[in-house]
């Protein structure tokens, strides 16, 4: 299978992770979004929505969303739940990260290391802060009840978060108040086969 | 199962819809965003998240995310898949509603009709336009090719996109332009018991 992404996104990154974690073989094209390479008419015809990550299969069928990917490689390993609750538990982390989560967290981080912090978008930065601060608390909330967000081993709905929390200090986010989100990032990166982003 | 959630609100309308069209037995509870019912402490130790719609079930555990929501009622019905790569289609279509077209056309749709176009949001209500103009295209293109956004037959995928496509035209987006989302309403429409938001 083939995977478009850039390591640098952190959705892209969750999946290079559960790949390591996983022992899943790969081919890893990168894709520069700077350079609009998502907006090819070659990409386009593979994802309408000219987004990374994508993935590929040997028979060319494609499929997008980076938290779609997580749940369709880790079915049946116990990154994945065969409980109904817990399945849904999982996603319902994996809905609130790519809409209470990323949209400030991962986009004040795109402004300030992706495109320097121009002028320009210093109101928009600024504008992320609380609802970035949001999300952790409501991470903080589970993971002072468990050890991971759907409770006490680890399942994509970890990968899918810890992708752009890793890295929330490059957004201005500051996780000193977050004690249990620290040392839930430090368990994950205490995994066998845990890579890191870089 | 006790739904707290507002019919008027797309993503708790999903929800409801379900459950018309599985027979599912539940208590609705009405919840008043605007009157900030979300941010009681009550409400908050059920959803740390402060959101609607939110599903408690008889024992008192608690699902937050309306997508999450509604794949754990369809488990198991033909609203879902058994196919591990069509679920991840629908899991696509899902994400895809939340990050790429709900920002878009229900934040817009929110501005018009929930806070009456106020001046200060005209420009942000403006800004909503272009991103919701391409996500309708992106569903315009599945819907040439299938009859629903995952193959042939209805599944929860259409559920969580149709709860505010139906209603697009009050966040100012003219459906004339893609008649194979127009012929797709229509079909989820004609749905035995099929309810409407009001």
């Amino acid at each position: 299978m083939k995977i478009y992404a850039d390591i640098q996104s952190g959705n892209c990154y969750k999946i290079k992770l559960l790949c390591s974690l996983l022992d899943i073989e790969h081919e890893w094209i990168h894709i520069n979004i700077l350079e609009k390479e998502t907006h090819t008419q070659e990409f386009l015809n593979k994802n309408p929505n000219g987004k990374i990550p994508l993935l590929e299969l040997e028979d060319g069928r494609c499929l997008s969303e980076s938290n779609a990917i997580l749940n369709y490689l880790s079915e049946g390993t116990p990154f994945s739940s065969t409980d109904t609750f817990n399945k849904a538990k999982i996603l319902q982390w994996q809905f609130f990260e790519q809409y209470s989560h990323e949209p400030y967290i991962a986009v004040a981080r795109f402004i300030a290391k992706y495109l320097g912090m121009p002028d320009d978008k210093q109101a928009e930065f600024k504008s992320k802060q609380s609802g970035g601060h949001k999300a952790l608390s409501v991470m903080e909330d589970q993971l002072s009840k468990t050890q991971y967000l759907v409770g006490d081993s680890i399942t994509v709905a970890d990968i899918s978060l810890y992708g752009y929390t890793h890295v929330a200090d490059e957004g201005g986010f500051e996780l000193s108040g977050y004690p249990a989100i620290k040392a839930w990032l430090k368990r994950i990166q205490k995994y066998p086969k845990y890579i890191s982003m870089e």
